[in-house]
């Protein structure tokens, strides 16, 4: 069972993830990011789905074209979880941030 | 440059794509999936994504888990248009329908 970060924990989280903006509405935490063009969009996707899968912890996600919206949160936590904040520095990294 | 369908061709193009709504806001079609789980979403939208790269029309997606939303329009045509409805066929053919 994975539990909900405390509050403190979710701010010392977001204090990590400059990139990600916290939607309160979901308690989830959420990035868009611009690529030059489809193929490079979805390849990006494509190294989130290896790593979401090997972590069992996967994103909600949208793609229009070249810009992907991604959006993290547990669902059997029922809000933020440590496994989030792995995935979104994990996501991080990929992009080089 | 590519045009909308005239009403008649929209109208042809639904019947014959039965698995696809109609979103009129948009002038958009929409097809939601829900696979097993998300290694099975992934693949299928991983052949989608090469279908449309090699058409250089792509679709505006949704995915959680096992379940990806499409929907499709042409944004030069500003509504529908026959790149939509081969779109939705081919991946008519993969889903098996």
């Amino acid at each position: 069972m994975i539990e909900q970060l405390s509050e403190a924990e979710r701010a010392d989280a977001l204090d990590g993830l400059p990139e990600w903006d916290f939607e309160e509405a979901r308690d989830a935490i959420t990035r868009t990011i611009v690529f030059t063009d489809f193929a490079e969009a979805f390849g990006f996707m494509t190294q989130v789905a290896l790593l979401a899968e090997r972590a069992d912890h996967h994103p909600e996600w949208k793609n229009v074209y070249n810009r992907v919206e991604i959006l993290l949160t547990t669902h059997d936590a029922g809000g933020l979880s440590s496994r989030d904040v792995e995935l979104a520095g994990a996501i991080d990294d990929i992009l080089g941030g």
